[in-house]
């Protein structure tokens, strides 16, 4: 008899960016999955990000997505929450400036917004849920988040987004000082990653 | 050696219906899980029904129970989507008339607002999503749907809602004429519970 290999399950990543991909592969590691990216799929839908909240953001791509693909479809949805802002700018954070994706102009209205803010009333979080939807409308979502404190000027050069002002107390480093390793340990999207992968385990 | 059980689960019904609880029940039946009703629970907060559709409300009520008692909470919502009203009265299926839960009202309003529409142009779905939530903010959703027409006068004594108005064709019955046991094995609620019981069945 010959050896029996489980038989691959494929989800598609909803983004075509290639640091995430990266990344969501890392965290998944080991299951019987085959990850595609967004980009094998010209065709796919625009999905607007215009929920309330992560969770809607998340779970819209991922359903839109699979309904039209027919396939298995894990999206996120992520961003920061700045306690004196009143949880700003949260789901705008990709757009807090006015442009999709403008991390300069973003950071530097974060700044402003906090310039009469002491250190000890700069606590914020990331927030990331992850979204995987099957055709069948079936949904699962995972949340991870992680604590720091938004800093006074941009430091580090890794990493993304606000990641130069998201200073991470325990290390002492903003995420975009921290080494990616280290920053996918501790990080929103890695801690929502790892809780979908415990969720889709028994799922294969 | 004593014969091992595998310990039950427990999970809470975020609903005080009789009904709904004894149609779960039985859709569950033979799974390692004890039902426990809302009703157990007096200091548990009353959920609002502020989202857009079924997938938010159902997700919502279960998520914030889920959270304030720290158990699994299965929580659901549905209503009646006709096409001639474009989807009316949808989310707001219970209290189209108005007053949560005036049945007879919201019947009588329906059946106004479809006055002039001919038979051909009745048609209409009863939709329903299921969610589970954990405490840790994992959600698990599911969704039924069943086809049907609405008629031009109430027909038949079970069931509760728009029952009575929505004739079933390939019973040529009302939901309000069918044997609770047909209905809840045709229904939309019944599709969801179905599809539950497989998504959840790997996860205890």
């Amino acid at each position: 008899m010959s050896k029996q290999e489980a038989p691959e399950r494929e989800i598609v990543i909803g983004s075509r960016n290639k640091g995430k991909l990266k990344e969501i592969q890392a965290v998944l590691a080991g299951l019987p999955v085959r990850l595609r990216s967004l980009s094998e799929f010209p065709d796919a839908p625009e999905v607007e990000e215009t929920g309330a909240t992560f969770r809607e953001n998340a779970e819209l791509k991922a359903l839109v997505l699979a309904s039209h693909l027919g396939l298995w479809v894990l999206a996120d949805d992520s961003g920061l929450e700045v306690d004196a802002l009143k949880g700003e700018p949260g789901v705008r954070s990709a757009r807090y400036a006015g442009q999709h994706g403008d991390d300069a102009a973003n950071n530097r209205k974060l700044l402003e917004a906090l310039r009469n803010v002491p250190e000890a009333q700069r606590t914020a979080r990331f927030r990331c849920v992850v979204a995987l939807a099957r055709p069948d409308s079936l949904v699962l979502t995972v949340e991870g988040s992680c604590e720091g404190r938004i800093g006074f000027q941009p430091r580090g050069h890794g990493g993304f987004g606000y990641d130069p002002l998201f200073l991470y107390p325990p290390e002492n480093q903003t995420f975009g000082d921290l080494d990616p390793e280290i920053k996918n340990r501790i990080s929103h999207r890695g801690e929502a990653l790892r809780n979908l992968r415990k969720a889709l385990a028994p799922m294969l």
